[in-house]
């Protein structure tokens, strides 16, 4: 390991090992590591075309960074005896060009702007690699709808049977939840995507630096344009972990579903052997353990979150070392967030639907009731509430023929059902739950064509999002080939 | 108190008062309780537009309804044996127009749709509410920095001394921070304002309503159409939670420094004695308690959020009781965040800063050594790091003046900073704090010419929005006044 | 309204209303507001005792004080224009005896100290309360499980049938949770119950008080020593949260149990209408509302504790006014954890097992797939890992008899089951669940016996619990009864 | 690798990576790898005594368990294509001695009881190196306030000079919270220290097993008795995640106090450079890095248990794969706490105090002015609230000379302090910063002879402590080396 540079004027002491490793930030800078090279070549070649740094000089340091842009960062620059990966780099550069020369790098900007920068493109990539895999999370439930629009199913509510509706109906509330936060990812890139290149340690710099020319270079939409503001400010990162746990708490509630499905006495859904684990002493069993951790996993995020905050919380202007401690719980929500997007995606296009258990218990424990209770409000002009009564009592009573409810509309409403007109055919005709379903079309419901309604309509949020996930993508490369282009030029 | 007109069918025993205690959400129902009109209103006006309810009995309970929203709510709707406001309501509306009529409101809607519809209608303007006070804080920011582009303080990482800034730009890093809490907001109304009425319990109704209608009554911007989604849902709850965290969190750091600034220590600020509290024992006190509560406020906040998510993560579909409890989170939190941006405004703007203390501070602690490393670096060659060495052993020697300065160099790079040309003169120019300000123009740095530059780009920023408040505010508002005007005429 | 009298010295202006709104702690201070007069008269009582004060003036405030002990706090007290609930008594007293006598109490004592003792002798008192209620919810569960240890049920893991245990067993492991809750709280009384009262400010007084005095009057072990300490520590709340959040953590596991075994599907309890709810719509429905809405005070409880640690955290010495927003936070979490445990009871001793459909489910899945493969390790000396591989494969198989075992023999390990004397019999008695139970009788197992100690054993945890509640809820009360008595004594 | 010996029987496909990696528990289980070859031989022992394995078998699995012990780990058992290590020391053991003897050592076992057996092994040990360490930074505090119980400085509430204080006094205030967090650590070891084994996968065993004897060899102090209890509660985690969460909080209030006592402003205090970074861009910076982020990591560790929380609530009996999920917050608490603690020792114990600066702060901002007050009350007889007004009047006028007073004396309350005897000298000896702290020397107070009295006292209870740290070490290292002796002997 080279000297750390950055301690040869101020500070005497060396470092003890555990506090070299306590302050270290290098476990979790691996995750920039490779932004950190895109920073340095931005920089590098913004101080060359505003003349703050001779360009044969710029030359050499351009050299030595193209060379571990395509070959990937030696092994020395990871030695956790550095603060972080900014000092592992400037010790390796200077250690290759000498420090006359790789000395100069870091002219005009300070390792406040320097990180976070480097989180923010890091970061703006792994949301849009995620919004990428949540779309196929999307696709996966939109596609799945779309075969079971006619499966008829048990609603729940506070886990009782409570009325009928189809698979596609409950999927796609799903597709709903995962829409939202794949759009509340898109709204927090447009705060990411900015850049606080020349903010320096907080006061931004006295050399003639160009912001607009780094940021573009490094594919930002804008400045995040106050200096002091630009390094100490880490909402970007709150939110973005924000974002992240609100997805894994609708995750969350799809794996407790899948959970439950897989149990015996639902057996509503299969999952395939590749997603389950048997157990180390009951042979015959077959758990749904990737659901399981990924219910789990929310704890996880949600961890980080209140970490995020509480940690923030209360820090004066500017920068504080605390917020090192910050990063690592974002890339640890940001993982958990990306593989569970991904596997749940596996998972459900790999599981298979039991559809007959389905049918089976969709008007089990009295289900279609309420569909009764609106058939006496709607064709025999019952009050709703009288009519909700009457139903409410016959099933306390055990049974939903004519004669209890018959029964029923005596006690609770002096009233006669027969007299009305009910008949057994009115009552069985009420109570059949592919009834229920068809006439429940309004926008949004179960009847298959408010669900077909509802497929197309969602495949075509799909494909615009899909194009806005490409088209940044697209965006974001060309801006580094464009840059790393540019910058071979500067060594020819 | 009238009987619950939902127990009559169902439920035998009644219920003891503890559990009635227990399950009732009466006291947060309090936030509600005029959206609840607002939303019987709309849906009641649909039912008779459908043909679902005969006109007759329509205009029966709209002149309940009527009476309701112009005269407040009566005191009984409120008993918490009730479960809730909705229970309340029916029951005084049965109680006045017996069951025969009260009890056909319900039709075709459950109290699931309902309780989502009025968390919306609240949510919603309370958030622009708070979204208003938030641009009167930073109106405050802006405003005051243009007060004070030419007020030098230090600027501290670390806590320490570290360059010298403008309070113009202190105070625009936190107009910043706010202005994307601000935007938070904006992007989450988009979510918030849609319209769950028509969902009834989770699967819609057989009634034939007309969703879209209900929602432009009430002035939303389209529909959470998927049914399920709909009720069960409480994403835009978390996101809005979190919104005001990040708020909070940012106002949490500049309530740090408010107290930071109040110590006798730095003296940056007085506080007017409205925003103070003395000590019941030590009669020279003169706290800054309104910062410091704040700053606590936070945690209220950060608690909501972590309370919500741990509350929905693993629920299954689709509405369960478990949400009740979720909605006293969100309004603590919005109340929290809307006193404190309030107050933050008016302590602001009572305050007296002390720009003689600031001054007097601004090169403190060496706080202008980064200037002279880059001028040794600008004007003289230097390598950065090189000469940050020098300064940086000179600092430890405890002063930097030529003598020092050169004795440095020789230790760190074995030159003579004499013999490159440096003078005293040069030396003491580039430690002056006005200079070090003067130079560092970039976007977004302290210099005058680019904070007033900020400024009016501010301004701009705050038209606009100010701009969206209103006509948002001005659109709530108009679609209100439209559908009692349209429910008047039903009663005539 | 009285003037505020901490304000007449040092402050000018007055508070506007949104300000003092902001700053009163009035609505949390109703739970302290009657430990403060006990504080207060003890208080008195030592200063009395250290003739600190004149005995006639003492007299005439005690007077008051007793008067307000024994009739109640006037309205005026709560007004929330006072700061707090001290200063609304102190305005009174003084208002009632004139300042030359009423503004002698706070001598030698501060809010700080005052406000610290006062939630410590409130929170015993609930905390010791809430074991009380815990011991109970205890009770039922041995009770029930005496009742229970021949019921057969299934176990699961995962939520997958796992192997039979009983359902004494089962409420068993929730009875060891709780238990462990009420040693937490009554490890926390040891920090709590210790007094404050002295440290003024947080530097103790210059007037010759004795703190062991005021301590034993109001029943506290011992003293919160260290002054500073003392005034501004707030883990003890902390730590109180805490233990409210691991007991609702458990809590809503077992929620969450009973709201899946009243599920149609699994149907093994019938629950009390009185703890359930209906639907405003589905007029069959049923609900778990109360287990539903406890699993959602979980979430409140650990919003309090994450808000709690947020809001203490980085708050230099001494006191800070963020606690005061600390302690609504405390409250909040006492009354949800007593309310949810007193709740608890009451729903399971009110419930009924389905111990058919327990039984019916017992061997359902395979469950007693392990036994057999202990019996095939046990009686015919296979080893472990390939008896569970056989197992395994004859469940995959989709059968558990002789002929399928013998091939799934062949196919993992090349033996035969019939040539190691592996029969029919064999085999049906190895899946027989109430053998698999009777043999699991080590510590803490299933079979009847392991339940039957484990319940004798636990009664007598119980009664030892229940004499340290009675001894300590006496002591208590003793001490405050005898405090009174000296107080009349006083003023005779 | 070896094949998962666990797949063989039960599931069909092979496990895609990015599955196994997800399901994989490898990275945490590092943590409790020495653990669980500990817990391997314990079963071993037992397995062995009652006659459950032949002897010769036991032999051939303990010469490799005991190789294991003492030559370390092999490589491959960690590979994480293993759900996790326990399957991977199996399939090891299996490689070794073959299936028919390395299968048979899971007889009469689970993961789930083998994994919490590990958990609580560790964690004991950690729980009691980090009670080690807490001793230490409790003497350093102790140790260091012995040097200063009569170094004056001020002290503060609301970070408002208040009242002059002593270093000793205020150091010992933190003594006092870490001696809290130390006892709730050997609360919890109570706890923690019991032995799941013979739990299985949470119904026990059939086979003869001896829990007892398994437990005492492990050094466990009794049985985690119900079985079902024993593998599913995980209290004991989030009570040992809480207990590092309340010291890391009080850590992070020394903190703060180190970082504002290191300010420019301040200059209370002098960190070793050791402890410290510098700037990359400002030659002049020492930060004090390590405080930083020691109170970042408080959000780590109030994040940990959050997440915990988070995590378990709602979980139905019994184990739940979402619990792997947990353990990883619990090492990454306890590893931020222990070096954190460390740390902290360190760093005080190499800080320099700048006595003359907290000398000069002493009676600064008035901090006096409440002794002032007291001696008006004591010698001059007036109500306590009148002097109070007084003083606090002349602090508002700005000068607390006689003059002032008299005036504010006529405003306030109409009368005349010279006519009561007030004079110049009273005055000055009333404001004397060392007057006021020798006179406030009740217990806990911050007279020399009282934190004298206080510095013995601690001393006392850490001699105390710090026998029960050692008794513990020894017992438990007694336990395992009698246990590898008694195995030895086994193999011999």
């Amino acid at each position: 390991m080279q000297r750390d540079p950055l301690r040869e004027g101020r500070l005497g002491s060396e470092r003890p090992e555990d506090v070299a490793a306590y302050l270290s930030s290098m476990a979790a800078d691996r995750w920039i590591a490779g932004a950190d090279i895109q920073v340095d070549v931005a920089h590098l070649m913004m101080l060359t075309r505003q003349e703050i740094i001779d360009p044969g000089l710029a030359k050499a340091i351009m050299e030595v960074l193209l060379e571990i842009h395509d070959g990937g960062l030696p092994a020395t620059v990871y030695d956790d005896r550095y603060e972080d990966i900014h000092a592992g780099i400037e010790a390796y550069l200077i250690d290759r060009v000498g420090i006359d020369i790789g000395g100069r790098l870091h002219m005009g900007r300070s390792r406040n702007d320097e990180v976070a920068t480097c989180i923010r493109v890091r970061l703006r990539e792994e949301l849009i690699a995620c919004m990428g895999e949540l779309l196929e999370l999307r696709e996966v439930l939109v596609t799945t709808a779309g075969q079971h629009t006619g499966t008829i199913m048990p609603g729940f509510t506070h886990l009782q049977h409570a009325q009928p509706t189809t698979l596609a109906h409950h999927l796609l509330s799903y597709e709903a939840a995962f829409g939202r936060d794949f759009d509340r990812m898109r709204d927090s890139i447009a705060r990411i995507n900015l850049c606080p290149l020349g903010a320096a340690a907080f006061a931004s710099t006295g050399y003639p630096i160009d912001r607009e020319y780094t940021a573009s270079l490094l594919g930002f939409d804008g400045l995040a344009e106050n200096t002091m503001d630009a390094v100490s400010g880490r909402d970007f990162v709150l939110e973005a972990i924000s974002d992240c746990a609100m997805l894994m708490t609708a995750a969350s509630r799809l794996c407790e579903e899948i959970v439950f499905w897989s149990s015996a006495f639902v057996a509503f859904i299969r999952l395939s052997d590749a997603y389950c684990s048997t157990s180390s002493i009951m042979p015959q069993k077959k758990n749904p353990d990737v659901a399981e951790i990924m219910r789990g996993k929310t704890g996880t995020v949600a961890g980080a979150l209140s970490a995020g905050i509480t940690l923030v919380k209360g820090l004066p202007m500017s920068y504080n070392r605390d917020l090192q401690e910050l990063t690592p719980h974002l890339w640890s929500a940001v993982a958990a967030t990306r593989s569970s997007v991904a596997l749940l995606s596996g998972l459900l296009g790999a599981a298979a639907f039991n559809t007959d258990r389905m049918a089976e218990e969709a008007d089990r424990g009295f289900a279609t009731a309420t569909e009764l209770a609106d058939v006496l409000v709607r064709d025999f002009g019952l009050p709703f509430r009288t009519a909700h009564g009457i139903v409410g009592r016959a099933v306390r009573k055990g049974r939903l023929d004519l004669a209890t409810l018959e029964g029923a509309a005596g006690e609770i409403a002096g009233l006669s059902l027969v007299d009305l007109g009910v008949t057994d055919g009115v009552v069985s005709a009420a109570l059949d739950a592919a009834y229920g379903i068809r006439v429940r079309r309004a926008p949004g419901g179960p009847a298959p064509e408010a669900t077909e309604r509802a497929i197309r309509e969602r495949q075509r949020v799909l494909e615009a999002d899909l194009i806005w996930v490409r088209t940044r993508t697209d965006r974001l490369e060309k801006a580094l080939s464009d840059m790393i282009a540019d910058a071979r030029e500067l060594i020819q």
